[in-house]
């Protein structure tokens, strides 16, 4: 065990406790809007209602705080990010163009959190280098939003773990390949083949495969790509796209050659058909977002994209307007 | 806004910010070992170094920690969620079997935490319901294991974001298709394939395909299976196996067929090969595990298992020892 005390280490060990965010908000006598970010929030009591936050006895704000009879306490809401950056920078006008309500005593009430408090202080105690001050609860609410949380310094979301235990196989025998449902490649294969899965019934309808799905969506963003362009999207998947592939959608007027036999166009039902299929894949993640909840699929998503870009084999940019030469 | 106040609704907003899960340890005069699980944990100071966290007036502990001298806070890892509901039950020898130290004052020290801080009471207020205790922190230390996390009643596993921006685009065009690097089913997809990419030197040295690692693999754990039996693990991918497929395997000599001429099983170099698959995949699952970080390939994977449950066509479970029927 370390003993005193390195600053830094000490708030590198505090950092592990993971906390929400909030932005706690008074009035000046004057009037003034004043606002500030605070991770130091907890509950304390629930009968009476208190909570408690610590604020730095160096804070400009302190005066504000120590006068003030009622302050706001706002959970933030994961799309808040750039709010709670906002307030936790000095100087800045922080209440221009924000849209907030008048809540008790007039006290800004910000919009878009998870949660809100209104306090009056109860008590404040001595806390080292911080004040801090006990709330009672004078009125609250709360919303769906799933919450945005600090973790070792940074920003972050959360994945749930729901109550009960999540698991692929029912019973769970000895794997000495090292082949188990852990597998992270296994969980990525059978999580895209399943999403995939679900369009099956789409494809059908139009004769495509996943690899047509993936043809007509790349050129509903870049139209006109020759056979080579489109592979340099798809080559990385191990399954090279053929001009019989691409004959095969020319049948069924869903692509066209342009007048020089080079680059491949969508037609306008290629387009229609296209755009249908995409609709139809965010309706089957408009229906996991349902079931995972909100929070929980923009944490998945933020996770494969870090996963994506650590393994990027160089792949070009699909959404770039600077089309790769031929 | 709500005012005056049910205690559950009031709960739930609460439950709104996140927080990290601590175990409070301290001796009764007797020497006997008390424990706790308790979130209402946070930081105070700096300098001088001060935690608090608050215990419920009905709590049987009040006793033993309001005379203790000395008590231990442990910032829960996210491996010890069995830890954490076992402190939160009442009634149970908490301690037996348990692995501890003896901390200051031989205050039981637990092992495998995030961090853990050896406090002495610097003062104690009241707060409602609860009472507040504020620890002067004497000593500390801190692992790189990843923090159990509470939100909404639940156990969570944070998904960290990294300081700058996570994007796959450079530029980012307007998409009217709705195809955008933010659609789950493309991340999915190539995600999916980028790891299938990174064994393509593998797959080349042994002129396998995704498919036919993926059947070594599954015979791997259930040796012995028809083409019929294999299919109902593949169908949902799109992609049913052939038997010219399985007959390009028999001819490399990785599997064969049983005297009857129905069920294909690993031949000696079939397994050595799948073998060397698996632990291929595994050696790119820890390199992901050294980049992102391990609490956060922890989540990606407790997502993806919550998506595949939810996506499931129905597949048999490929770890039951009991084989489908042919």
């Amino acid at each position: 065990m370390k003993t005193p005390f390195d600053t830094r280490t000490f708030r590198d060990a505090l950092g592990t406790f993971t906390t929400g965010v909030t932005i706690i908000t008074t009035l000046t006598e004057e009037g003034g809007q004043v606002g500030l970010t605070a991770n130091s929030f907890n509950s304390v009591s629930l009968e009476p209602p208190l909570i408690l936050w610590s604020l730095a006895k160096s804070s400009a704000s302190v005066p504000f705080f120590t006068a003030a009879k009622h302050w706001n306490v706002h959970v933030l809401s994961a799309e808040q990010e750039a709010l709670s950056t906002l307030f936790a920078t000095k100087g800045e006008d922080k209440f221009a163009g924000l849209e907030y309500e008048a809540g008790l005593g007039d006290v800004p009430l910000l919009k878009g959190c998870a949660a809100r408090f209104q306090c009056r202080t109860a008590f404040t105690h001595d806390g080292g280098d911080h004040i801090i001050f006990i709330g009672e609860v004078l009125g609250f609410d709360k919303s769906d939003r799933p919450p945005l949380v600090y973790q070792n310094g940074r920003y972050a979301l959360t994945a749930t773990k729901p109550r009960e235990d999540v698991s692929l196989s029912s019973s769970s025998i000895a794997v000495e390949s090292g082949y188990t449902e852990d597998l992270l490649g296994y969980l990525l294969g059978r999580a895209h083949y399943q999403m995939i899965h679900n369009m099956q019934s789409r494809f059908q309808q139009h004769g495509l495969n996943e690899q047509q799905f993936f043809i007509l969506s790349v050129l509903c963003i870049q139209d006109g790509l020759t056979l080579e362009q489109l592979n340099r999207f798809i080559d990385y998947t191990g399954q090279r796209v053929t001009v019989e592939e691409m004959d095969s959608l020319v049948q069924k007027e869903l692509i066209a050659l342009d007048t020089k036999g080079l680059q491949y166009q969508l037609t306008g039902e290629g387009r229609e058909v296209s755009v249908h299929n995409i609709a139809q894949a965010k309706a089957i993640e408009e229906s996991l977002v349902d079931q995972l909840g909100d929070g929980d699929v923009m944490a998945l998503k933020l996770l494969l994209k870090r996963l994506v870009v650590k393994t990027d084999p160089g792949l070009p940019d699909l959404w770039s307007d600077k089309k790769e030469e031929i």
